[in-house]
């Protein structure tokens, strides 16, 4: 089954202690689509501006990406420079040139209506409600945000809640979306606004997913992935992105949608999240087998499951 | 087999967001001897002043732990005062009155010299080396320390570390003592000092135990424990003292030392720890029973099993 995912393509320039690359192929769009292309049909929309090259294009095509839905627009592709300290959990910014994405509004081909699940990057929360209303036979609904949209557009961000069914975003947006310091208690307060299953990403000691009781099978019991203690990160910048591709990537690609298929997913997320830190940008996630993917899996279940 | 702990009894005044407690039961060896002792036999080296009353007393002995290595001093026992912000990450230190412990030497009765297991709680490194070596036939010796030592007593940690099995501290001490902001390369340096094992906790997160190659077994892939997420978190003073003693408990009730019995010492770690947050004090850990334990172990367990 196919993921239609919806959010930003850009080129980075990073710095980090294992060193920098340049205006390389980024944003959230390409990190997930990237990432979930190792386990189903993935489809983009997004925009790009006249320095879009087909090289930068046959990276998505390599993958068997449908790249339909990337619009062309006048002028430059979005950019976005940032390092990375020492302790690598936080990115610092060091200049953001929206360009053509300053005025992106997501047009979805015909060819994309039946997708059957859906990925709302970290876009204005008013263009997410529209692209799902847009996609009305989704079977599934993810969702990504940020302490922006949190802050600036508080309104359209809780209509969105209420269509989107599984929620990923970090520890800092969980608290400051639920206002509350705890985690668990943020964890309820957010499913209370909509979603059916919350994913709250904890960067480097992996995952939990707190589920709405009885929506998935019986049961709220919240279930944790790992991360894998890595000694040299290269670079986090699309970790969180790549964790989304490997989750939604795997729900789709199976028949089921029930409690054990979003728990395996979140190891699925954690593994592809733990591959694209181990180079700059998304050059780990290009080059990839399902021997590579197997092979991490059993090694993050070996990190967590008692005999 | 038993387990011999060395470390502080303090009385501990304490005012976190879910309320106050003054002047009630507490210091390292006190909640490590609670929480070992619902699996093992538990004798105590420590000291107290005259204040020490014999209801203090009474809850060791309720709990079956030997305190015949209890020291009376002449003064007061050590009090600390703190409280936590509305992060329960962190203690806030109000005041640390260290009276009789500032001179305590630990004296090991004679009776306690058969104990297979010692845990060197976190007392100055000097102190620790001495009971090391006093006990020289012991299976296995777990330890604990923190940054003030890390940073004042720094020689003679290094040579406490090598009489040390298996250390047990948090992110921020294994950062500081290996002098490396990646907690994976951390954990390599800090098993290169000595231990052949290092567990180190991350609060909130769980906590992951490093081995040293081949000690515990073939292999020397990391292990993890998640930690519960819990709505209302009354008071984190001495959950990681009381991760310890579950940790060390549990190995001593085992027969076996190897891999599989320290992973499973890691959940029961968890399950110590996520006890005695409920409530204020050692209260929690004062009235367990083994089927309490048992049940939240299984909460452990299905909180980062896949079927």
């Amino acid at each position: 089954m196919s993921v239609l995912a919806v959010g930003s393509v850009a080129f980075d320039s990073i710095v980090t202690p294992a060193g920098r690359a340049d205006s390389v192929l980024g944003g959230s769009a390409t990190y997930f689509s990237l990432a979930a292309s190792y386990f189903t049909e993935v489809r983009i929309v997004a925009v790009v501006g006249e320095d879009f090259t087909t090289d930068s294009e046959n990276v998505f095509k390599k993958r068997s990406i449908d790249t339909r839905g990337i619009q062309r627009a006048k002028g430059k592709t979005f950019r976005w420079g940032g390092h990375y300290l020492e302790n690598l959990n936080e990115a610092k910014t060091d200049f953001t040139e929206l360009n053509v994405f300053e005025q992106f509004k997501p047009r979805i081909p015909s060819e994309y209506k039946d997708s059957q699940f859906l990925f709302l990057g970290n876009i204005h929360p008013s263009l997410q409600t529209a692209v799902r209303t847009e996609m009305g036979g989704v079977r599934l609904t993810g969702g990504d945000t940020m302490n922006y949209w949190i802050q600036r557009a508080h309104k359209e961000l809780i209509e969105t809640l209420k269509l989107v069914n599984v929620l990923l975003i970090n520890d800092g947006e969980a608290k400051m979306l639920a206002g509350d310091n705890s985690l668990a208690r943020a964890a309820r307060k957010v499913l209370d606004m909509g979603p059916q299953a919350l994913v709250i990403k904890h960067g480097e000691y992996g995952a939990t997913i707190f589920f709405d009781e009885g929506t998935f099978g019986v049961g709220s019991h919240p279930f944790r992935a790992p991360a894998l203690p890595i000694e040299e990160v290269k670079d986090p910048t699309g970790a969180g992105d790549s964790f989304a591709g490997g989750f939604m990537g795997y729900i789709a690609s199976q028949g089921e949608l029930n409690r054990e298929v979003l728990k395996r997913a979140l190891f699925y997320g954690g593994v592809m999240g733990s591959f694209t830190v181990e180079q700059f940008g998304t050059e780990r996630l290009q080059s990839l087998t399902q021997e590579d993917i197997e092979a991490r899996f059993q090694i993050f279940r070996e990190l967590t499951h008692l005999e």
